[in-house]
């Protein structure tokens, strides 16, 4: 059985092994006959897809104890994948999450890195800038491409460090690997999402 | 004699008393008779404004050890208000600078509040959400609102924090007041950029 996690921007599909990602027409044009559970935040294309017949929408089954209801299901499924822990989903948007003997307590959201370099291209000419991501956290930055990407990083950074409590920081998400680096002892795992939707259809 | 900050969207002017906010052509109206020092970080404006001959471009007067060469001169001005400190206009960006001795160490920048919902608004309407200025620090957010408030605020501020280290902390900008608010011994004050201008001009 595949499993689909819907974002924003794409189609994550996990077949057990590895993490595909597809843009949504073809990720249905690729696999409509297959056998797949899927989540989605995506609501308007679920009339394309609730025609297909082989695919079950299982959002409903993502139950998360102390969940607050308009909580996007992705972040309940990330959060469902182990019972402690920080959760960062580092995608179009950076989700951060906490959870404590398997109950959720709460969480934040931050633009995700592309959001934010475009929401400093749209304030001036001046500060359209690349991210720097090997930018040094240690030293404050003189220039201004450092002082943006130290500003991105390190608040992203001083913001989950304050959270995290010695607890296990695990990271996934298109940009997950990129912040992960910023953190000692960071888990990055892209298959964090399915894990969690696996073990919510094994507890139901 | 009139001081004046031209940013990336107003003319801000000074009095000696009070500071104006204007649109750069109603400022052009309103004072091209009168006698005016300005720094200017909008240089498309130039052309038009160096017609005036009543009023005088200090830009280049600002000069603050330790500053890089393409470091905006209103941040200039606003470090060269105090010897030592730690500075944050916000504004359309939100910039933090350092002073120790009167030397600046560096700064990092972050996108201004508006800038920052409006990043949140570009990756899903779901995130499309008005600040609450009234988000509490002490608890972590279990909704869509308070988790973007939240992340903006709290990142905002634990970086900021990170970088206190015991100093005094100024705030100016459209957003000064509403981010000095979650601080402890913050001084807003509108007019710091004036007053770093008046010190370069004395110095001279």
């Amino acid at each position: 059985m595949l499993l689909a996690d819907i974002g924003n921007t794409h189609f994550h599909i996990y077949d057990g092994k590895k993490v595909e990602h597809l843009t949504y027409d073809d990720a249905i044009e690729k696999y409509r006959e297959n056998e797949l559970c899927y989540i989605s935040v995506k609501h308007h294309l679920e009339v394309k897809i609730e025609k297909i017949k082989s695919w079950k929408n299982i959002s409903k089954e993502m139950i998360l104890e102390g969940a607050y209801d308009t909580m996007g299901v992705d972040r309940k499924a990330l959060c469902l994948s182990h019972k402690d822990g920080l959760f960062v989903d580092a995608g179009s948007a950076i989700t951060v999450d906490i959870m404590e003997d398997g109950v959720y307590r709460g969480g934040f959201i931050l633009p995700g890195l592309k959001a934010y370099l475009e929401s400093y291209r749209s304030i001036s000419s001046v500060l359209d800038m690349d991210l720097n991501d090997k930018i040094s956290l240690s030293t404050l930055p003189t220039t201004t491409k450092d002082g943006i990407s130290y500003g991105i990083i390190a608040s992203i950074k001083a913001l989950i460090d304050k959270h995290s409590n010695g607890k296990k920081l695990y990271f996934t998400g298109g940009d997950g690997q990129l912040l992960a680096n910023f953190f000692d002892d960071a888990i990055y795992n892209e298959t964090l999402v399915f894990h969690g939707m696996l073990r919510a259809l094994e507890t139901k």
